[in-house]
């Protein structure tokens, strides 16, 4: 693992420490109705992404910084670190172990390390120079996407399909259509899974670029593949994006989204 | 805990010894396309299953048992138990940690006791006359549903909006409109929520009497409400299952479901 690899795990675990304690707390009857309400993801998110900024600071001042709650600092340094610190605030709020933290490292605008971190299951999924491995509970396993090269046979996931907009439901439908069976409401720890070889394909739309530059790395150096819905890298103006595990699936997967790409 | 209810968590222990290590196994790579190519979730399922049937053979032969693997035995027996190994297949496969394991203890044809096993969290949910709670990692933590009064305040969740026929598809989607937040993809473990307090509401048709029946224990005895979508006891020959945590909730939802019962 290299240093940054290293250090990229450093910042998921803090993350996790500060969001944990607010998940499953103890404000299951508190009214949410009304303004001014307690609302622990958002107390969650600025707790875990101001503990994990404060450990950029102190160790790579000359690093940019993008981050969900606190926004642009030094972003066209080389070396930028990309923050959500609460993925699948549905899922926070839900109760269910499938919320990530996300912390990415780009270097000359392309993300080159992701950390996706489940701090319920003691999980993080990291891609990199060196790899692509799962840790947990002290134990490293590495992660390897799956043969599969045949979309009719693969196992596809969305977090949503309510999320697309105009003529991507109408691809997403297509898509699934064509596809053996869809996985809904994962966030992305639905790319985690692509990593480990579970799930064939992801494709999800109105993402931000703190929402998937972390999982770039992870679902390649795990050896599948990760784009728009052009085939090429995503940008941070579009939004679409396309994961496979087989490399195979992108080209069977983008005549069935090139319409919405061109609406 | 009642000597039943202990029992029923024993069970549950049981099946997750059998079914995890079938989770995420070392079977990858495998070709799933063929005839006869090696089926992790039907293995894991009936290991399971087995596992539980021959506790409860050797401890209350007199007992009823009825699941999804093998069939019934004694079904007209005063006390069944309703068992299904392994809900939420495509969880299990995606490498998802929602799929559970469920075992409900069945008193003169209802449902009295219910524990929902998340193994891979080593989460029991269990719900019977002494109550609802959590045992993970050695302790108990009481489970309560929360207050929400006003549907337009609610969390609701359902597995596939897809997997809906005809009118309740439709009964769904007014569901969804009349509500806060939608969350899908959870199975059972969504009703698991709502006896923790996260979930609101859970509306759900298709589902077979071993789907439902470790539920209704479990969100009763932690104060919500379980019935069919005509606000009766749920019955197996129907499927259609709504699940409150605030029983005020009942009331504003039947309206919109009813529709699709008299379809």
């Amino acid at each position: 693992m290299t240093e940054l690899e290293s250090f990229a795990v450093e910042l998921s675990r803090e993350a996790a420490r500060a969001a944990l304690p607010f998940f499953r707390g103890d404000f299951a009857q508190e009214d949410k109705g009304g303004p001014g309400a307690f609302d622990p993801v958002t107390e969650a998110d600025r707790a875990a992404e101001a503990a994990v900024r404060r450990l950029i600071a102190a160790r790579y001042p000359e690093h940019g910084v993008i981050g969900e709650e606190y926004g642009e600092d030094r972003p066209d340094a080389e070396r930028v670190w990309v923050l959500d610190p609460i993925d699948g605030t549905r899922a926070f709020i839900a109760g269910l172990p499938l919320w990530t933290t996300l912390v990415a490292l780009r270097r000359e605008g392309a993300p080159v390390i992701g950390a996706v971190g489940q701090p319920y299951l003691g999980e993080v999924f990291l891609g990199g120079p060196s790899g692509a491995r799962l840790l947990k509970d002290g134990a490293e396993t590495p992660l390897r996407t799956r043969v599969c090269p045949d979309l009719a046979q693969a196992l596809i996931a969305t977090t949503d399909p309510e999320i697309f907009v105009g003529a991507d439901r109408a691809a997403w439908d297509r898509l699934r259509g064509a596809a053996r069976l869809a996985r809904l409401g994962c966030d992305a720890y639905a790319y985690a899974m692509v990593a480990a070889g579970r799930i064939d394909l992801v494709a999800e739309s109105e993402l931000k670029v703190w929402d998937w530059s972390a999982l770039k790395p992870v679902v390649e150096a795990a050896g599948g593949r990760f784009t728009d819905w052009r085939g090429e890298a995503p940008h941070a103006g579009d939004g679409r994006v396309l994961a496979v595990g087989d490399p195979r699936l992108t080209a069977q997967a983008l005549p069935l989204l090139a319409a919405a790409v061109a609406a």
